[in-house]
């Protein structure tokens, strides 16, 4: 399979969203049409997307839900849990932790890690007890992990990020403000590109302000 | 100025986020090869991404810092505070109404909002106490807001955006997982995408899982 730019995956995994919901609703087929209006996107970029997976649909009559559905959790690594440590229990890693939508799409919370002695041993969702970061490698070893999220200051990311990569973490999701120097995959999360990709779009609209 | 496709946005983005660490390092001039190393790109897509906006750089000596990041603030809007508003005083709301990296980029959040009375009253942050989204329009008609967060249930997601467009905001960030019906500019924020897109690196990576 050729490699398929970034961009394209995210998209599948938001295709994938509202494959769900139309799953839930019991709809069979949608048209590439009705996938782009969702995203509010071309259709034909949905057709290109799909395309790198071979032939889904088929002309004239859509794409089958459940096989679409199927082969992009396939693509996305989604036929298996990902067990998730956290580290960092503040409101981020406090919202992650109570994130529903996380384990309803395979990625479950196992952990979550702090330094601050106020709030190791404090529960932070159902099940979760905040574990001293100190146990980190330990906990890693006896009960196995594959993800790892950082929800901690920059200054301290990247120490943890060596950590956890000699523990064995097959990938991290981080939410700190800085450029990681590991060699397993990195997704950076920065909550204000949202803000200003919007802010851009408010400005170059017809919308005044 | 020709459209700029939403990627190349985000990735401005970022490398503001990167030029504006280079500047508190005192650095003046940054190359696209030490820009691209920082989102770990290749340069080529930094000189194109950045091509957009005229000749931003000299061939051979790279980019002033100073500059580049004043062009970048302009083309995403951010010469100006945005004031904002969150509806949902959630895990994910009070993460927000906490997130200190959103006001130190220009994004204000004045007041945040909720319908559940137990929440309605109580102190999600510093100088934020949760209003009654029953007042959602007399806040933005007497005190103005530019941006809605939409971070509620998709079940009533689509009704408040429709009260948020008709009481004059101009764009809304939301983290409910569903697509808007309104006709403002909206950016969606679905936190399980990263994981995905990370899950999926991980499985095509040469990384064994």
């Amino acid at each position: 399979m050729e490699k398929v730019p970034r961009p394209v995956i995210r998209r599948l995994a938001v295709y994938l969203r509202c494959l769900s919901n139309l799953e839930e609703k019991g709809v069979q087929v949608v048209s590439s049409k009705q996938l782009a209006s969702m995203l509010q996107i071309k259709d034909s970029q949905v057709r290109k997307d799909l395309s790198y997976f071979g032939n889904l649909g088929q002309r004239g009559s859509g794409y089958d839900v459940k096989k679409l559905s199927q082969k992009l959790r396939e693509v996305l690594g989604l036929y298996k849990t990902w067990s998730v440590i956290i580290l960092g229990a503040g409101n981020i890693g406090k919202a992650l932790a109570n994130h529903k939508r996380l384990e309803q799409n395979n990625f479950k919370i196992v952990a979550v890690f702090d330094s601050d002695k106020q709030k190791i041993g404090r529960q932070i969702a159902p099940g979760l007890k905040v574990r001293n970061v100190a146990e980190l490698e330990q906990f890693i070893k006896e009960n196995g992990a594959d993800i790892a999220v950082l929800a901690v200051p920059a200054a301290v990311a990247n120490e943890l990020a060596c950590r956890l990569e000699k523990a064995g973490i097959k990938g991290i999701v981080c939410f700190a403000p800085t450029t990681l120097q590991c060699k397993i995959p990195v997704e950076y999360v920065d909550i204000t590109v949202f803000f200003k990709t919007l802010a851009h779009t408010i400005v170059n609209s017809s919308y005044n302000i």
